[in-house]
């Protein structure tokens, strides 16, 4: 009998949030999964590591084919720790997700979900992130689980690209009109603060903000493609270096 | 007479840091300096943001030419706090550093530093990291100094290019063999936990770990250069689309 592919899962939701559970339900007949993610909210916690505090781990429930495990740590913690300790051999795909809110466009250097993703990537393992535009906990993610089915199915038949990951977005409507492969959306986050005053007079700052992008028009780009109604599925490097511009530096005076 | 250009600072290791106090010291004479950095550690929070708690964020000197503002947040929240409240205008560069510890290679997404640089990026203006590839606190950084303040210059007179920062690395020693323009180098980390067990028998796991290269012999990758000897400057784009990865998932079967 064939055995089934390994997937290793985690999120930033926290390890009770409805996306993961859906996505848990969803990739079950197609694979053994084994669930690391972190014990509560870590959304917002992009790639970052825990190295000054120790990490506990603990497996809060098991069954034939699925493992779960919560994680005081953060998400790239959970995949680092997963591979580490939690997993009886190299898993066939990391996947992060079903994420509660957009992760398309500059919020993939933000993401707590892409920090899964891009982590299973530096392990050289077929990682996918998916994401619905739609923050609230009790979102409806039952139009994204065929399309998140598929996707896992198509990276186990044909793997990706070494060095690459797949930043997978969902717009929040009930159906969607097909698919695009995109590329990252070129935008700015502004008005990012609203002020408060403390009842003792000091003055906080509350994270908020507005997307605006700079190229609303460009066909393909993410951004654009949710806002279209499809799919957006952005391929992302982990290799960040801009190799156009290497020659330009070389001709710099950088001599002290 | 000429205005002085504005920088703002930030940094990982927090407002007490030498590697900033350094920096600070080495940009005045050049520069305007607003700093805002974080009221304690933050290494390893690559571009985290915090939205769950509101940010504080207090002044804790002025002088003629330099602000220094402490903020509870992490490395991302202190250079979009700084950009929101506290510069008088849009900065001529954002600076990260000096970091105390290695930022190259694929640490270049866990980075707190390269977080601030990112963001700066992000903002669309020219940003620079820093890091000196020794995590003592009490690190000597005077082989650092001089080159950071060259870099700087130079980006100052001649820009980057949109949507592109610069990722330096220095290697722990006395003195350069010169200045490398590299490629991020291609590596794992192995052996990431040390476990222990707490007295009352819970296994927690701490961080650690070892950079395995997966291309030694690469020249002008960014651990190349400094295992030889070399400043390393890393052209670091925030686009993380893999365009080339584009027409290959065109053909995919996506359907459902």
């Amino acid at each position: 009998m064939k055995r089934k592919p390994l997937i290793l899962l985690s999120n930033d939701d926290g390890v009770s949030a409805k996306g993961l559970r859906e996505l848990i339900q969803c990739l079950q007949p197609i694979a053994d999964l084994i669930v690391v993610a972190p014990d509560g909210h870590r959304s917002g916690f992009s790639a970052s590591i825990t190295s000054e505090v120790p990490l506990r781990c603990r497996k809060i429930s098991e069954q034939e084919g699925l493992k779960i495990y919560k994680c005081s740590g953060t998400p790239v913690d959970c995949v680092k720790l997963g591979l580490h300790a939690l997993v009886p051999r190299i898993p066939d795909m990391v996947v992060g997700g079903i994420n509660h809110g957009d992760n398309s466009s500059v919020n993939v250097h933000y993401s707590g979900t892409m920090g899964v993703v891009i982590e299973g990537c530096l392990k050289r393992i077929p990682s996918v992130g998916f994401s619905l535009c739609n923050h609230d906990s009790d979102a409806d993610f039952s139009p994204v689980l065929p399309y998140a089915r598929r996707i896992v199915e198509e990276v186990l038949a044909k793997g990706l690209p070494e060095g690459t990951c797949l930043n997978v977005n969902f717009p929040a409507l009930s159906a969607y009109r097909g698919v695009k492969i995109c590329h990252q959306n070129k935008g700015v986050w502004v008005n990012e603060f609203a002020e408060s005053v403390h009842p003792l007079g000091e003055t906080f700052y509350w994270l908020t903000g507005e997307y605006e992008t700079l190229e609303a028009e460009t066909r393909n780009s993410d951004y654009w493609a949710l806002k279209e109604g499809y799919v957006a599925i952005t391929p992302t490097r982990i290799d960040m270096t801009d190799y156009k511009v290497m020659d330009e530096l070389e001709h710099w005076n950088l001599c002290v």
